[in-house]
């Protein structure tokens, strides 16, 4: 034990002579939110917190670290909700936060793009982007806080995907640090370029284990200054399935949102935010929140007007509202993120990221619910999420009074009746927030013979020493100690 | 050489001992279309053409090939514009065709997705889409020809990539046979799936350098019913990017092809197509044909009569025709296809598939043809391609007399004029077409240090033996034959 401390203070001042004090933290106190986790859930330690202001900086930081035997957990905002970008060894692994690296280099609305450092904060890169009258379309609750790197990485989601796509289909071109300490500059702004396999792929959604993303540049479109947002009430998920589908024909491709939410949805809100406006009886069995938006000669409005006249002549809708101001769409919204609010303020509960096709979510829903439901009669489901994508959010909150075993014990059971339903109908344990390390074990026993080879084999090709984010995604470590 | 010539048809006995007759071709008449590069450019031989069946074919393919030291080349359709498809070694390749695995195995119009094996033909697998009313937006002149395996595995472009992304962004799942035998079993039709570094990106635009794609599930999206094309005049190319930004504005996202073309292509389309109408005067600097589609409440044609209006009062388009049938349509885009035949009736000449950032395209062309021009005072060049992808097509007609020795001297020249003005302008020598055999040198010229061994990493850890199409991409034989 002294022996490790020992060693430990050595390398802590190994990192300090090498890179400078200004780039290194080392004191526990300074460490400690850079070594918990976005919920707070998991608190760990690490050998040092290193914040580069350059990517000489990362170079200087991966050349250290190798020489001293340290891995490297990279860090954006750090509000990824699957423990990738914390660390879980404190005496062998040091944080690398991208913070101070949040430069915009370069927005170019001719060209329809942008350049940014990976620490740049999703709010500011949106606003700044926006007051040159051009729209980046990721669009996620963390974006007051998530990095755009972290974006990156973690392949990120949220509510714009069904019309823009995943965070990859934004990305034109990647500056990456190589676990060899080379960098691998993609940065270009070329729409399109076919020059052999594209490597800038492999680093999308690798969680950090691939290389330290540095710096990324994206795809912009014009800022959409129209937009119309409704709350609609159906009569079941089925129809708001069934809703989706008229509406991706009718609105064409204006549609940039698409959610669903239970009634539970307006209880949850307002005990998040007890003066939120409640515009629609809170008693039908689901909710649909859509968003129609667009620049230019597309007149928004009128099409949400008739796109909604012909649902609700059909019966499919029974009973909606359109917001007549921007705040008063800001506060449909704010029902969308008070529900999650609520669902924390409620206690530890079980939070699932699932998809399953499009044409069985209604069935998968029902399915999972009920089995909860038969297992944990004690415990509440709800489920929300967007539904063009057949991305559900099916999370299971214990009784209010629980104990935190009671919790832990109920959420643990969860999981395991929850994932057994998602296998059934071949879905993902993983529509948009990653693997990391809390879903690691999960995914390796979901895992063919085939793709784990591809992933080893990748991961040895490129990292061969296990510098990067070890035991994210899978235990590689274990593996590769192996006799081949 | 007679040692040789045996050793050959031992192999080719041991093939079809091992695989039947039934899937093996090795006449050399047989064999010649699937060794004849589509513009008929290049021709070489192979050991045996293998024409699998199943997944399970290509499998066994791929071992028997293994044992008997066969290098194997994939081909698809046989459509592809830089020889990645063809062999050039005819001593110790196969060619394995996917032409007999064209099943459609499934069109979910409720799900928006279908799943197909890689030999389909495109343009039949968009009719058999577009029967459930529902559309693949992949569309490109070889349409007919094409299998969808091809398309992936090239990352195929096209006239709707402005909209719809290219290949890449269209596919949601993979089924991969790899050089070990195994397969790659990643056929989902998930829309979101963030389980880890997402594998089936490798695979698409490798060109078969890293597996064989035997399947592939697209996204569709719903059939946009009402189209408005038009062709437009205008002063400048400089005017044709303004007008695209100002179109991308304006018409939000359905505009679905912005194309731009010289005044030569008239005189092109008609050396081609003789009795095509040509609706405008034939004589302003430059011409946009835009298409606008969509389904549903939209209303296009009143959508484009707006735009048009907007853009004519500006002056910043001098004179216009709207096709008022499809019918008319149809001639219109025939004026952009004839223009491709005219070129090829004229003879050989050289064709670039190049791009650059959108802002820089016009001073990228004006550039690029000054050069041409400066340095082969003979030649013509003829230069269109997508606008807002920033992809040109700038090809160099040698004159109409030229010997073949002579027009091979031209384009060689050529190609090192405007690939020169190419790296300038920092862009792509393909920014659609792949890089096969043909660019490979030019290529492998532009590759950094760290790209290059990225790539040779990840080739070295999927396909260590090198059995899938050596000497595309790049020449890894060379390499990894060197001491490390």
């Amino acid at each position: 034990m002294t022996e490790t401390k020992a060693s430990i203070a050595d390398k802590r001042d190994a990192l300090s002579a090498a890179l400078g004090d200004d780039l290194v933290l080392t004191e526990a106190d300074d460490m400690a939110r850079y070594c918990t986790d976005w919920h707070g859930d998991v608190t760990s330690g690490a050998v040092a917190v290193i914040r580069p202001r350059s990517t000489a900086d990362v170079q200087a930081a991966i050349r250290i670290c190798r020489t001293l035997g340290l891995s490297i957990v990279p860090q954006g905002g750090n509000t990824g909700l699957v423990l990738g970008g914390t660390p879980d060894e404190p005496e062998s692994q040091i944080v690398l936060s991208l913070e101070r690296m949040s430069r915009i280099r370069n927005i170019d609305s001719d060209d329809f793009s942008a350049v940014v450092e990976a620490g740049c904060i999703l709010a500011q890169l949106k606003d700044a982007i926006a007051e040159k009258g051009m729209f980046f379309p990721l669009a996620l609750g963390a974006q007051g806080s998530c990095h755009i790197g972290g974006n990156v990485s973690t392949n990120a989601g949220g509510v714009n995907v069904l019309r823009y796509g995943m965070t990859r289909e934004l990305v034109l071109g990647l500056e990456v640090v190589l676990p060899d300490g080379s960098v691998f500059d993609g940065l270009s702004t070329l729409r399109k370029d076919n020059r052999g396999v594209d490597l800038k792929q492999l680093f999308i959604g690798a969680e950090g284990t691939l290389g330290i993303i540095t710096a990324v540049s994206v795809k912009l479109a014009p800022y959409p200054d129209h937009a119309a947002t409704a709350l609609l009430a159906l009569n079941s998920l089925k129809d708001a399935i069934t809703l989706y589908r008229r509406a991706r024909r009718d609105c064409c491709d204006l549609m940039s949102a698409f959610e669903f939410l239970p009634p539970l949805a307006f209880t949850l809100a307002k005990e998040a935010i007890p003066d939120l406006p409640i515009p629609l009886r809170a008693d039908y069995p689901a909710y649909v929140l859509i968003e129609i938006s667009g620049s230019g000669l597309v007149d928004i409005d009128d099409l949400m007007q008739r796109f909604l006249e012909g649902v609700m002549e059909s019966g499919l809708v029974v009973d909606g509202t359109i917001a007549s101001s921007s705040s008063q769409a800001r506060n449909l919204w704010l029902i969308r993120e008070g529900m999650n609010e609520g669902q924390a303020k409620r206690g530890t509960h079980m939070r699932t990221d699932i998809s399953v096709s499009l044409s069985q979510l209604a069935s998968f829903v029902a399915d999972a619910e009920a089995a909860v439901k038969q297992a944990l009669p004690d415990c509440i489901s709800v489920s929300y999420g967007h539904v063009g994508d057949g991305n559900v959010h099916l999370n299971v909150m214990p009784p209010n009074g629980a104990t935190p075993e009671e919790r832990h014990d109920r959420i643990h059971k969860a999981k395991t009746v929850v994932n057994a339903v998602v296998d059934r109908y071949q879905g993902s344990i993983s529509a948009e927030h990653g693997i990391g390390r809390l879903k690691r074990k999960d995914f390796e026993e979901r895992l063919s013979d085939t793709k784990r080879r591809l992933l080893i084999a990748i991961k040895r090709a490129i990292d061969p020493d296990l510098l990067f984010n070890t035991h994210c995604q899978i235990n590689l470590g274990a593996v590769i100690d192996e006799p081949d």
